[in-house]
């Protein structure tokens, strides 16, 4: 993994009917994005969820493709009817759709001849030339198009194969964040809070989010910079707010 | 609210850093997506979750807002600075952005003239022309502005008053569900479950999910269409496909 000092930046494909219907509620797009930031300094720029339509996989892989360094897709990767992400991928990128040798050796393997019926063929089968995202829970690979990674819906599975991404990918710097909790209300702190996030517009994004604690109304103050030094100089700005305002401070 | 027999679709909106960087798990795209086809008979056809930054709020209202029949979009309507949504959907449809009367009474009301400072005051500040969505919780309402509905991001607040959104809905047909859940993998049933979908393509979605469950693996065929017959016909033969390969079924 190669570092970079620009900025790094993503978008996450949630494909899958039952996230979109409200029957599961969606575990994927968090913790993305929590191990992209963490592990690999790369933000997520959007999120987005479709159902199982081929034409519209097609449309978003193209789109986000495009528009973001890489796109992580999660879903769609099993040995169903409903499972087409594989397929959809190929025909976005118009390359061939077809057993991957190593997948294929890796599922055979894991099965047994014998076993190896045409539902779990199919998870060998994907865009000409993918590298493989290799499976410690359930051995289906996942599989790296382009610019574009395919993993399982599965959270538990998806989880414990997030890690083989890395290799794959290009490392940005490490956003870092702070958060003060403050006993107020947002509507106390918003005129000051606007002008400290006007003046370090560039270096610094803070997010302003109310809270409920033990019968306590509360804001949360979130900041996030790659520069630890303008964290620290906001958050003094932050706690001098605080004091003047007379407002408790929670410590966590 | 009419009745119509034609699907009526929805998209939903996330505006909210935290949402994206994982800081936060968002439960709104499950919680309206249940509601609207419950209570309206609206399937939600896609969702995102996108940063607060006007650019990309108003370059997404309006691509959903002319792509689907309503767009629901959740936070950023609250009194600190990063609360752009109604500034941004006034500049999408080149509306302005202004004090709606009744908004600004509720709020005056609420908090009483004097604490009624300027963070308060912005909560009543929308698109001209705005329709309001009254909030039960804590009085600050949402909005509908042409076909986009805006809510607030704090789930607590958003339910409390989804139900006001009612009276602006066309509704649709609707979608009826049922689910039967096989003691079996997902690769044994995968062929004839295809061959289930093909012939009912056009009446009934069937997804499959794998599932874990007290230390037994199992998967949910999760059936869904306007038909209630049509679903008797499919979960019939789902059954007898259960029977044949000798598959326990799950009662619950």
């Amino acid at each position: 993994m190669k570092k970079k000092n620009k900025k790094v930046n993503a978008a996450i494909l949630i494909i899958g009917n039952e996230i979109l219907s409200g029957r599961t509620q969606d575990k994927n797009i968090a913790f993305i994005s929590n191990w992209l930031n963490l592990k690999c300094g790369i933000s997520v720029s959007e999120a987005r969820v479709i159902p199982d339509l081929e034409n519209v996989i097609i449309k978003n892989i193209l789109e986000l493709s495009k528009k973001f360094k890489y796109v992580f897709t999660t879903g769609g990767i099993g040995p169903t009817h409903d499972d087409i992400t594989a397929k959809s991928i190929s025909n976005a990128f118009k390359v061939n759709y077809e057993y991957h040798e190593e997948a294929y050796e890796i599922l055979e393997k894991y099965y047994g001849k014998k076993a190896f019926n045409d539902g779990r063929k199919k998870m060998s089968k994907m865009p000409k030339g993918s590298k493989l995202i290799y499976n410690p829970s359930s051995a289906a690979p996942g599989f790296i198009t382009k610019n574009v990674i395919s993993l399982p819906g599965v959270p538990s599975i998806l989880n414990s194969m997030i890690d083989n991404c890395k290799k794959y990918l290009i490392k940005g710097p490490k956003t870092h964040s702070k958060t003060i909790n403050l006993y107020t209300v947002e509507s106390n702190i918003a005129k000051q809070l606007g002008l400290i996030q006007k003046k370090f517009k560039k270096y610094v994004d803070i997010g302003s989010y109310p809270f409920f604690r033990l019968g306590k109304i509360g804001v949360s103050i979130v900041t996030r910079s790659t520069s630890k030094k303008k964290l620290i100089i906001v958050e003094r700005q932050l706690r001098d707010l605080a004091k003047t305002k007379k407002i408790k401070i929670l410590k966590i």
